[in-house]
């Protein structure tokens, strides 16, 4: 079965919007294992979206297209595909009184505009949108159109907030009902870090080649200072030959392995101090927040972060973490002792089990000779010990943060999974 | 000129990675003049490569492939690409030392399948990868073979930090010399917050009839609480006819326009704070940390930002912001009491201008009827009051993150605009 994604919208052609419908979209329709065999960006102007879909419809036999669903004159897709397939626009009045209803509800006056919204390809099957005033729609194009089969073209709203429960409440009963899955397929990927790309396969590949050649496909995908491995099979015994390689390649990789699929280092420690029962303090500089936004970002996070203190400004650190001023004065608000009394002071001030400090040069002004951009250093104060470590991290601000905090949250991680 | 863009990779049509080349080449290509008229996405089995590549070569002057160079078994768009033009693969002596010396540099050993790298189709150019072992490729394929004129293939690398580099360094002169661009292009972003999409249009779409019948084209972009409104033209008096779209609007919308292009609130509420030489700062409880984040996003955030708590607990608002325990006991965390009492004492601790304080439930479990998950209190104290909003944000616990810290940096910037 070919499955092809549409994105349409001049905004993407011209980078201004990252385009989050692609990624979101293929992983859920691989993990109900319909393979996304192309996926297909245009610009709202001109023939490009009915040339893009007319191509589609030669090869495909279901098609998503996103955006251009909406009231605004750019908004394009419904109107061109209409037009392509031949179809009348017609007003559907339930859509209408949504509609009306989206504004009233809000106490807020309906622009004329967006009553085209209602106006639906003949035949077209309605999704309605809980989120937003543009429906969803699905239309079948009969078998010798554009190719010997039938192809299924699915349309949906832009916005991701309209998009994502569309196609999870509407989209995907749907597919099972009409186009349903025959084949297994399972995908797994490990997350490892601490290793080059060709060192994972150089240590694992070999010791995996029973399972490739009875077809399972293996994937490298590195990171800032990861890995990705990936495990994925089809057909008889799918699952069966991804636990094996999973379990030879943990055996084999050990530590290096920090979490499987949608596992992040921040879901991992969250994880290892609930089941642990113990805390955690934060004391940050140069990453500003960025470490206890992502813990604070995995549900539960309040049962184990007891707080942060994003002390950038000297002061704050002598205010919120009791470092001494005399320390700030000798070694510089960049410097091992002062990282470790931040460490020392999260831990005490919160009475946690643990705390993280940071403290660096995250550029792109601020470097000295001795202490260049990229400088930090990271303290981990735990109830046996307090360690400080130096890294030279020289990247652009936002990967800076990036990368300090993947080595704060693994040196926690280290700790943690050892006791 | 047509300039399509091919991502190549299994990860981005499992939805295991995001695609963020996309963005940046096509953000990158037309503010240089280039505009891209197709991105497509295909993975690295079997022929898919070849057929997209194929078929962009029908159409397009450039093409720019991304991913598929490494030195894993699944990096097979540098032999593919070979294959199909019929170009022998030959070791480039130059690349293979640059790669040894990366590992010999790292005290890292030197993988075989690295080597592979090093093969380079006869004929291409080769462009050394600063941050990385795989070199980029520029292949010319000449007239009448795929179509009557010839096309410009180039290949870059899939990690971000190798590929961006490499293109900014490489890419851009080699493209200004090769294939200089003859058209004026100008494209201009207001950012808004405060209208619907729909509203937005009615309120400006009539006032630019007189540019849009010469050519301007606008666009809308409707996000979370925000509208884009972009506009775009090409030829003489390309810059003249956005300059003056941009007048028009400015004066239509007002307070409602926050910023401009890459401008986001907390580049303006840094660039605000500057300019007035006044200090922030943050005590945030349900965003942990994200607000923080945002601001130390921005270079010179620390001239302006004196630190920020994020206290979970109640005992890091006690602490940490000097909140009375009364307070809490009476009122609980989430409420116009606590909200007004972290910011009035981040400020007072602080010593700074002005404090935001946050506290809500982000969900998706801790809503009672009362206070169901999604509200939330955001606090403001100036040098002349403190105000408390109540706002209802029932988002997923990310963008309930965003949307909060959308109206706290909102509520700042009203505050700092008009005094």
């Amino acid at each position: 079965m070919q499955t092809e994604i549409i994105n349409t919208g001049s905004e993407l052609m011209l980078g201004r919007v990252l385009n989050t419908h692609q990624q979101w979209l293929c992983r859920q329709l691989s993990d109900l294992g319909y393979g996304v065999t192309r996926q297909v960006a245009v610009s709202d102007e001109g023939s490009r979206i009915q040339t893009a879909v007319r191509e589609s419809l030669v090869r495909a036999d279901l098609i998503i297209t996103t955006g251009g669903l909406g009231p605004t004159s750019d908004d394009r897709t419904r109107d061109l595909i209409a037009e392509m397939l031949g179809a009348d626009l017609v007003c559907n009045e339930e859509i209408l009184s949504c509609i009306t209803h989206f504004f009233t509800s809000r106490q807020r006056r309906m622009p004329e505009s967006t009553k085209i919204q209602a106006m639906i390809p003949r035949g077209a099957v309605v999704l309605m949108n809980a989120h937003g005033t543009a429906p969803g729609l699905i239309m079948q194009v009969p078998s010798g159109k554009f190719r010997a089969a039938a192809t299924w073209l699915v349309m949906l709203p832009g916005p991701p907030r309209e998009l994502r429960p569309m196609f999870t409440e509407q989209i995907v009963p749907w597919l099972r009902d009409t186009l349903p899955c025959e084949s297994e397929f399972v995908c797994r990927t490990l997350k490892t870090t601490g290793l080059g790309e060709s060192r994972v396969e150089e240590l694992i590949a070999p010791h995996l080649k029973h399972l490739t050649d009875a077809g399972l496909e293996l994937g490298y995908c590195a990171r800032v200072g990861e890995v990705d491995l990936r495990f994925v099979a089809r057909g008889c015994g799918a699952a069966q030959n991804v636990a094996e390689a999973e379990s030879i390649s943990r055996r084999l990789m050990a530590d290096f392995i920090y979490g499987a699929d949608d596992d992040q280092l921040e879901t991992v420690i969250v994880r290892l101090l609930t089941d642990r029962k113990q805390t955690l303090a934060l004391a940050e500089s140069c990453t500003g927040g960025f470490i206890a936004n992502r813990i604070t970002n995995v549900p539960g996070a309040s049962a184990v972060l007891w707080g942060g203190a994003v002390s950038y400004a000297n002061e704050a650190k002598t205010k919120w973490l009791g470092v001494n001023p005399a320390t700030l004065a000798t070694h510089g608000a960049v410097s091992e002792a002062t990282a470790r009394e931040m460490a020392e002071g999260a831990r005490r001030i919160a009475g946690s089990d643990f705390a993280i400090s940071v403290t660096g040069i995250a550029g792109p002004d601020g470097g000295t000779p001795e202490k260049p951009v990229g400088t930090v250093f990271i303290g981990m104060a735990t109830p046996q010990s307090i360690t400080v470590q130096k890294f030279q991290n020289r990247f652009d601000r936002e990967t800076f943060k990036y990368v300090t905090s993947q080595q704060a949250l693994e040196m926690l991680r280290r700790e943690l999974r050892h006791k």
